[in-house]
């Protein structure tokens, strides 16, 4: 391996290949400690030409390569597995806005920029790039590309799929396809990009994309609503997008007990309303408009809710600081779960409409197999995402609770598979749910993704040991 | 082939293979009359069974298959070529509704299902599915689906490819692949739905999709305003879009010259505004509030833009039917087009940013290469795709116009190229563009696009001679 870590420095420079343990660690686990594994190096190339280049030259020497952005990711696909023969590439370095064209609404970024930097470029040409995330301070877009991001505003605005339209891409013989075409109808052929989009870089490395731009929301209405079930917030939901159209831009459900756990242990949280209800519904409403009458139109769709009798209490926030503390309720779900201690958790989906259905199945099912469990569940009900957790009962020691893990998540994802849903929303299949998905997926369309990384990766030199 | 017949007709039924030539004779050519090829028969399978079955018989016999749909394409990629040896596969005995989902705002329906009955079965469930076209009557969903139709909604709701979340193909070796997943996040892998999508059958058959669904808007302000240059058009669709959001649902961009023939063409119609313009955009929003004060929205807008002198004139329809008598203007120039003499089309996109550019480009290579051609433009300006049309001279003969037509495509492909266009926004490719297009893509893309279709249909018996 002298040989390639020789053609390595040649490329990226000596500082840019980090082949010392210690210089190598940051890049061989995830950022939970889940996921370790070993690299021959780290590469970290400049730019595009010597993405290609690195790549070109490991497989000169048949050494596969493990792309890397932020290293937020939550399946482990973007870390080394443990044999020590494969390369790390770390796109940090191609943190570059290459344009930014506010009359066609689109931004050309590479890989690298994190979250933050894509939404503030578009922002300082007051233009709105709408994925959100919890991370968006240190995930890359790149990263965000390779397994479709999601979070809270995808009722409105989609994954990160649905917000791209061109991509430039490293493939795996260290050719580049430049597809970085900023076009919102272009039917010259298969539509390339969305092949390596959620692909976890197993396909080829994607360095730079154009991503759509939308006008940023100058009117924002957010309200806090208790609900007797799932089915009246899905019932809600319906209501109010009939009402409120694309204005709707989250629909987020929280269970009483995800609500519980975040006022006891995050400080300064407090239940705004006085009766506790069986779960809560957390719904934002924003327009382009610095007038729209956005509390005037969710208070209507709430007061014919409440009048019909289908809501239980109800507060609408009067002002920014009354909407980021509904807004607190809800992002601090998963710290607050952490600090209760340890959880196996759920990134699912199933069609809208039968998320009550899951829901009663799930808790049932898990009821009756582990009566001490505790379920934590929220999610973004607005396009049928759930994290539905589960947390140690109060007594379990953790290690007997984690050794029930494979049993918990058959379950769970056995129900969700029989309601035509998702056993990986939003997260990706990485690592984590590599073999698992063998059990959901039908053997035509694993052949099928098979024939698609045999065709464009033959010799599974990239990213391997995820998804496939 | 009298085995692949008795195969066939041991399938389908005698009554639905259709093998005298005035039976094929509808099937072998496409509505325009462009393209006239031969089959050997026409199968018309009543199931996806029975399309996997046909498939698998004409495998057997190394015979490709012509999948059709409602046969209203633009660029012979539904018709078979003119040896004789293959079948066409028509799926317009699938024509069933097969679920609609409303909580979950989708519509399961099968290929061979017209546009117009897609739309008529989401509005019995009040919802709206958006894709609208000319030729919604007799297109079918299958068609729109594997050339990835547009339409004047893209705007808003996006092509037929973002409007689709799941699909049922049948595959080259005859299997089949049932993605017909209705979730909005599901991140286990590649997607494949997006291979099949715009594949104009070269990659499988589409016999079913799952569809997503909208509230139906119930307010509309439509107007029709004259403004200086394209320039000023593409201005105002930045400040519409700003203060309006996705209300905004269609913008439309007309030359003054296309409108002229529609008002010598088109009984009824007539200028709506005094003054001559160069160029007018039509501009729809609507939404999903009964009481939205659209008309009001949109005056302010035209107001700002004619204080600050950026519009000439511009007229807001007061009543539905000045509304449908401000869109005949934009629909009738197809017709009017025709009526007064054979043309020379393109369907392109640039960024929009470039729409301005390109229409001057063009314009002035055309004039100094042919000065007597009339140039007749317009289009879908809020998704940067033009119908830059070309009229015959009035003096010219029919022959003599037609015999430029390689050299008039070249020029205007060749800035469309240069300004990172398509030369192919939304009719795809068919038989019309496929040599054209390995002008203007890169190799390592055309590679990509044949490495992906030796990988699913090795034996090149999906729809060959088609795309590549």
């Amino acid at each position: 391996m002298t040989d390639l870590l020789t053609a390595l420095r040649a490329i990226v420079g000596d500082s840019h290949v980090l082949a010392d343990e210690s210089d190598r660690a940051p890049y061989e686990a995830d950022w939970r400690g889940r996921y370790k594994g070993r690299a021959i190096c780290v590469a970290r190339p400049a730019d595009t030409q010597e993405v290609a280049a690195v790549v070109c030259a490991c497989a000169e020497h048949g050494v596969a390569v493990v792309p890397q952005g932020g290293n937020t990711g939550l399946v482990g696909g973007g870390v080394p597995r443990v044999m020590g023969n494969e390369v790390v590439i770390s796109l940090s370095r191609l943190n570059r806005v290459r344009a930014i064209d506010p009359a066609n609404n689109t931004l050309t970024v590479e890989a690298g920029c994190t979250l933050a930097a894509v939404q503030a470029a578009a922002a300082e040409h007051d233009r709105l790039f709408p994925l959100s995330l919890a991370s968006e301070g240190s995930c890359q877009i790149g990263g965000n590309l390779s397994s479709n991001a999601g979070g809270v505003h995808v009722l409105r605005y989609g994954n990160t799929r649905e917000l791209t339209l061109g991509l430039e891409v490293v493939l795996a013989d260290g050719q580049i396809w430049n597809g970085l075409r900023g076009l919102r109808k272009d039917n010259t052929g298969y539509d390339l990009k969305h092949l390596f989009i959620g692909a976890e870089g197993t396909l080829g490395i994607i360095t730079a994309a154009v991503l759509k731009l939308f006008p940023p929301p100058r009117s924002r209405a957010v309200a806090w609503v208790a609900l007797a079930s799932a089915a009246e917030v899905v019932n809600l939901l319906g209501s109010a997008r009939a009402a409120c159209g694309e204005r709707l831009t989250a629909f987020e459900i929280v269970g009483r007990p995800a609500l519980e756990l975040v006022l006891k242990h995050i400080p300064g949280c407090s239940d705004p309303l006085r009766t506790p209800a069986d779960c809560y519904a957390l719904i934002e409403l924003t327009d382009p408009a610095a007038d729209a009458d956005l509390s005037e139109a969710l208070q209507a769709v709430l007061s014919a809710q409440m009048d019909a009798g289908r809501i239980s209490d109800a507060v609408l926030a009067a002002s920014e600081a009354q909407m980021r503390s509904l807004w607190a309720l809800r992002e601090n779900i998963s710290e607050a779960q952490r600090i209760e201690g340890i959880s196996i958790k759920h990134d699912v989906s199933v069609p809208v409409s039968s998320i009550p259905e899951f829901l009663a199945r799930a808790d049932a099912a898990l009821r009756e197999a582990f009566p001490d469990l505790r379920i934590v569940s929220f999610g973004h009900v607005g396009d049928g995402n759930l994290h539905y957790n589960i947390s140690k009962p109060v007594a379990a020691d953790n290690a007997d609770f984690i050794a029930q893990t494979l049993a918990v998540n058959r379950i769970v994802h056995d129900i969700v598979a029989d309601l035509g849903g998702s056993i990986s929303a939003e997260h990706g299949l990485g690592q984590l749910k590599r073999e698992e998905i063998t059990r959901y997926k039908s053997p035509v369309e694993m052949a099928l993704m098979r024939s698609i990384k045999q065709a464009l990766d033959p010799r599974g030199l990239m990213n391997p040991g995820k998804v496939l």
